[in-house]
């Protein structure tokens, strides 16, 4: 399974800091000891000054990448609601959040350096060319050397139009049809949850870019970075084996943004 | 009235970016063409993004100092309301709404160089030694060029020892007893109303560096800064008298945080 | 123009209680002399504790009819955005605002007797069955006896099997086609603005129950109630005019839904 | 211990509903299998709309006493911090949320039958009589069959004086001083966690009227309900051997405000 020559490279990421006031969520320090980039909410759909303050600290005292994880005005809904905005309101709202994250990291002597939207606006600048627009222009204004973790497609190739440095997130606890789409999660098999067999494609896909349908076609992809999911029934259980198996491959597990 | 060889300096400030999102408050574009610096809302109390935004943009085109206006969290009282908050609380709110202003000020190309505490959190830095140094610890971590715009006492010694730069902000507006406190708001004549002896005792204040109290004695006072209130009855024709006068008077009117 | 015998009626509505804390929105003073039922904000978009303490306060003084606004949580967008809301967010969101409002109702010893749903909110209910069906519901579980203030069609329709009470609202300041749609916004005549054409139209639609459409073509319609809008440039001047107007024409002006 | 031919009866209750929106507080389906009444979070500390529907809905199947629990109007807190209101702003903030809190009842079929302040609220009314009488006359004008669930002091003596029916609150888990004043927290034994120590002491209070200081002494002391603690470490551990040694000892557990 070795790769020839070359080293592979991964960057671990997770949401993180989605705590609120006396609410908690999530296990951030189980997780902070497995990634190497941390998407960390802004207040909108969660997070609050002090669980910012507290995961930035622990982001920059480890070397973890600091990444805004802005999301629509909705903290009811967790941001996981439709929102019709503005493409201005969009992208003021955007920068709001990052400036709020960008203040924390300030203040514990580093920087932001990635940008992933979170839950309904995450999926809406993949659709919407509007708010794509405006989550690009948000972080271009502000400083375009943030990177912005994407998928394929027209948000991707936006920001790259704008000069934006971009990472390719895989997913990797879902299948996959043949065409390269997701298998619809109504349908048996659309959620892995075996934490070996997720480890195996992980690495599959970050070794050799390639992802095996749900039908055992190979469909080329290039990731940068994985996405672990800190929330659901085994996250962290999936995270852990995740982690030692793809480091027992020989691969680097190393933050894609750098300061 | 001329200065004998010297030129007195004055700064023009006054609260800005009060409205919030329907709602309108204080007449902003009739101040901005008055002020030399702006205290912009961050949300808390006042201001949206969408408001910041449009503020930061208009005050970066002119030249007027960017400054954050933090609140204590609490919309519906305006930041008017004491809150018992703990060091820790303070601090981060107040870099969270820091950054948040930041971030407008860098899309727009600029900076925020200075910091004025809002309604009952600025009261409240003048008394509380555990807020003062909340407030300053935020400063002094996100950016130590920060100017903040305080009063004489122990916010000011302790930003000073921090190693922050102050500005010293005179009130125009209020009468003082002969031990240099203000006269209480319930006695007649606490609040001056009249725009021209406003204006007159702006003038010396500036330039001689006294301010009369009511029983006509002379207080010595350093001022870096005139707080123009855009709120009130006739905030904004005081407002306007004041920058004539004091125009007339030679006095040279230029932001006192620079970039 | 006199009805032949019988006694037209009508019921003169505008939304209420639109300030929120310190920020002021519309002359609720004067509306409160010019209107027979209240539409009252109920916090989510507008509206606080103390404005709707003191609008239901005044409205029980004057024998007008309290109905209840409720919105879509959304503050800063003033409720004007659509949200796409399961049928139980709605349903529990809007019984949770009229529950607040119908305390205060209680306070001040009268009851809450209307319904309207405020903004995207009432435009989705219109469009969306089960936005409908979540209002319908919540009010039926609350109070089957309160009213909804609506328009007809698919929601008319469902509050009328369910069993509640509905008054029909009409709309004077608006152009209508042929075919009894609104004439669209962009198009020239589509809002009317002469306060006395606009009382002119409103008598022929209260006393024969007929509208004229912008080619001259008489459209049936019946209304019960007429709303007028408290925000708009000259939306106070327009309500006067046609409370007078209407008055003249021999029209009873009562409010429809009674204790 | 068989009091003397009369039967003792206690209500039992614990704030429940104290989730938000996609965070989880306390185990509140495992509490409404020990309570006989329910201080239910009203939106402003804790609790959204679906929350409240849902743990109304399940009190009202099982006879479970509805009740407000109001708070200060400071989420991100939890209703903890100090806050300084007007008596207005405290008596309309608890109308809107007891108001809101009745809608769900009215929704199921029932009624909000007491009110129990929360946090810094409920520690406020017994310190401050501006705040008692805000709360008083807010539970007085909504509904004045609503019990108060209090302690003894100036707040039961004016609900008292109002008309308003009251419950004393007995707090087990803490340790008291002769005079009757709780064990500073400071100070060790202060917080009592043996299930069966504290079991005991409520059957002795509740029996006997009578709660044993930390030295010995016994103070009288009468309650009508006992209030279990749904946080903290093992608050449902504590709260099921108190039900349950309650049970042996021939107490009636029984709801203290009827419908």
């Amino acid at each position: 399974m070795q790769g020839s020559g070359t080293t592979a490279t991964i960057d671990l990421v997770a949401d993180m800091g989605e705590s609120y006031g006396q609410w908690r969520m999530g296990d951030d320090d189980a997780f902070l000891e497995i990634i190497t980039s941390a998407n960390i909410a802004c207040g909108y759909h969660a997070g609050d000054p002090r669980t910012m303050d507290r995961i930035v600290s622990l982001c920059a005292q480890r070397g973890i990448g600091i990444g805004a994880h802005p999301s629509f005005p909705d903290r009811v809904g967790f941001g996981r609601r439709m929102m019709e905005l503005s493409e201005t309101e969009v992208r003021t709202d955007i920068i709001y959040q990052l400036g709020a994250l960008q203040a924390f990291a300030a203040a514990h002597g580093t920087k932001v350096t990635h940008l992933c939207p979170h839950g309904k606006l995450g999926n809406s600048v993949i659709t919407r060319p509007d708010y794509a627009k405006a989550m690009v222009d948000a972080i271009y204004s502000v400083d375009p050397s943030i990177v912005l973790y994407t998928q394929p497609g027209q948000t991707a190739d936006l920001a790259r139009e704008r000069g934006l440095k971009i990472a390719m997130v895989g997913n990797i606890d879902r299948s996959y049809e043949d065409d390269g789409t997701l298998t619809p999660r109504g349908l048996p098999g659309a959620v892995l949850s075996d934490p070996e067999e997720i480890a195996a494609r992980t690495i599959r896909l970050v070794k050799d870019g390639i992802l095996v349908s749900r039908n055992g076609k190979e469909l080329q992809r290039h990731v940068d970075t994985i996405l672990l999911h800190s929330d659901g029934a085994n996250g962290l259980g999936i995270a852990k084996v995740v982690r030692q198996r793809v480091a027992e491959a020989g691969i680097t597990i190393h933050r894609f943004a750098s300061i």
